[in-house]
């Protein structure tokens, strides 16, 4: 594409303009092959930021990501592929869970997943909190681990939709993140070009999610279920609270520890409820009717747990092994007796986050044993004193920017509130 | 600057924020210094098409590309220095007359000048029709010409504000050129660098012109005049009407030939209206209190032309040689008889544009014989059949392109109009 029909494209966008289908095709195939540079591309998203894209954009602009690469056909695999997505909360440890849970009960998952940047943590980065565990699979051992454990969450390979790979790239140092179309697009691409059949969204609102209110949420759920059916994938989305953390552990290692205790149905309430409502519609669009009940069962009876393991162990990872500790401690105790009204999802991300637990650029490694523990959550009655946070690190001259970033985090009343579903609606085609 | 504090800035202009002068200043000098990549800077000038600048980002970005380069200290001449600077439009040859004039009146006038892009032409691609004639002058030879005939009319060299150099080769590729503090601030960067201490803006207003309309170039000539000023430049500006082509030629040497009438006392009517107004405005800035007459005078007994043909010739141009002639004339005539209503500027700058007079890409090169002579203006009177435009070209197949951009860019009417000012008004801080 020559620059002054790239120019036209941005200009056209910045009026307010339509661009059409074989028009963005054109751009995003010659940006993924280097014959349009960085800063005409970051011009348009920023037009794009104002402009907006109309759903028409919006899909081209995801299949231009999917055929930018590879498409990987898993049909060979016997079983339903099915895969989960979530748009990243504090503490949303719920894959970790859902994947074995959903091979136990017959379907596959081929779960692409990144690391965390800022405050909501990734996948991946928990996963190698376990000894040995590796993230970084080809495709062909992506395949094995599938085969044998019946799930697989690793990275996603750069044959994978690489024009999305490098405008995420452009886009986190321009600014242009916080854009409905494009982060639709962009999860979506990867999720097409995986080769997963059905897929569901998990996309969180609230103070710790990227969408704080509900109607963008909305908005975004409805683009990307809209693109994935559009692409041949069976997709639907469940919108759920991200007001305060989900389960009570937020890091690494404690986020696997709470995994395993819900792999074996002793888990927190909030965090089974997202888990299992997550599970069965991923069920729903598999097609597999399993009888009543079979979703709690496969909790219960050590059958999603020993998927766990075998995927661990397939990934050269030790099931078996001692999680890391952190060395260094400290509780956060409550000003007053009651019920606690209020703990802020993105004050506690945050905090884990400067005690270790994320990164603040790609380069940084994380900490594995660093965290926060939710001692109380909302609705749980407390006594002055007792405490509420504990946090965790391995450098304890973190703690102070950590208590720093919990500063009213914690409301206390005297009165308790009734439990809330953490589920707040379900979007389909 | 790091990366992550680029993204700040994008990301608080992008949102409506403000950007103070200190964050700016240093922006603009790690971009100079390529420490900034276009990318992020594009990005932002996008951001800023949309959100604009106040009044205080405007001064700070354009004293952080005057300070980007060298600032050129013309004190030493031992006459005022004043300069005119066109925002652009169709048959704009002010430049070649207004220079030499105010020289013979006892200004110096540096101009630094441009090379045309598009329909508007450049003054130097106009004066290089001039056989021998040399634009691109070191700072030495600019000041020995400046000393020997009072005027000189060349490139600005790549050490007058570089910022605004690579920022406007950025903006002419991502669709960022059309806003008022962008234009502005790289405009009078450079005159702010090139050491005038007066300078005379004409901000063109209409059809034919970048800002068609008038309020827009009120507040761009406002801008102008207040960063000037700020500056430590005399400045003002005058608004004038660009819907029809000032003067009868469109092209290169067809505008040398006019503008060698015009210094001969024989002009155009509009043209000398247009030149002898800027000319007062420069000498009363400039302090020079000559006696009333005296700009005509000096169009009338040689001494304006006397001093061209001194640039010319300390320019390495042959004042006395033939300009080019195009070999292949066509006439455009009259579809009926009456008087002319409009004749559209854009649409004969397009076509002198197709006929060879200006370039489409930065390293095309210009027809220094091409162009359209209008043989009738706003007013006059014609009868059908009778020659309105006559076009010239040194490529008979460039008619077709030019025709077409021509359709409809005459309107003829029973009656004529009284002739109007193409002065619309005076801004002054």
């Amino acid at each position: 594409m020559a620059p002054l029909e790239a120019v036209d494209l941005i200009r056209r966008k910045r009026d307010g303009g339509k661009l059409d289908a074989a028009a963005i095709e054109a751009l995003v195939g010659a940006y993924a092959r280097d014959e349009v540079p960085d800063y005409q591309m970051s011009a348009l998203l920023m037009a794009v930021f104002f402009r907006g894209l109309d759903a028409e954009e919006t899909r081209a602009l995801t299949k231009a990501m999917v055929d930018s690469g590879e498409r990987l056909d898993l049909g060979d695999l016997g079983r339903p592929t099915v895969d989960k997505h979530s748009t990243g909360g504090v503490g949303d440890k719920v894959s970790l869970v859902l994947a074995p849970l959903l091979a136990s009960l017959g379907a596959a998952v081929p779960q692409l997943s990144g690391r965390g940047l800022g405050h909501t943590g990734g996948t991946l980065d928990k996963l190698e909190a376990i000894k040995g565990f590796r993230s970084d699979l080809s495709a062909e051992e992506m395949r094995r681990v599938l085969r044998e454990a019946g799930c697989v969450i690793c990275a996603a390979g750069p044959s994978l939709a690489p024009a999305d790979r490098r405008l995420y790239r452009l886009r986190d140092v321009t600014a242009t993140v916080d854009c409905i179309p494009l982060i639709a697009s962009s999860i979506m691409s990867k999720k097409i070009a995986e080769g997963t059949s059905c897929l569901v969204l998990d996309v969180k609102v609230g103070r710790g999610a990227f969408m704080a209110g509900e109607e963008d949420a909305r908005r975004l759920a409805e683009t990307m279920v809209a693109l994935g059916t559009e692409h041949g994938v069976k997709t639907s989305a469940l919108l759920t609270r991200m007001d305060e953390p989900l389960g009570r552990a937020v890091g690494n290692a404690v986020e696997v520890a709470e995994s395993l205790e819900t792999l074996a149905g002793k888990g927190p309430a909030d965090l089974v409820e997202v888990t299992r409502a997550l599970a069965e519609e991923m069920l729903r669009l598999a097609g597999l009717d399993l009888p009543r009940g079979e979703v709690a069962a496969a909790l219960e009876d050590g059958r999603a747990l020993e998927r766990f393991s075998a995927m661990v162990r397939a990934q050269g990872g030790d099931p078996g092994a001692d999680l890391p500790e952190a060395p260094f401690r400290r509780e956060l105790a409550a000003g007053s007796s009651g019920y606690v009204a209020r703990l802020d999802a993105l004050a506690v991300g945050t905090a884990a986050w400067r005690l270790g637990a994320g990164r603040a650029k790609k380069e940084d490694d994380v900490s594995a044993a660093a965290g926060v523990l939710c001692l109380r959550k909302r609705g749980e009655k407390v006594e002055k004193g007792e405490p509420v946070l504990e946090l965790r690190t391995e450098d304890e001259a973190r703690f102070e920017g950590a208590l720093g970033a919990l500063a009213g985090a914690v409301d206390i009343r005297p009165d308790g509130e009734p439990a809330r579903s953490r589920v707040i609606g379900v979007i389909r085609p």
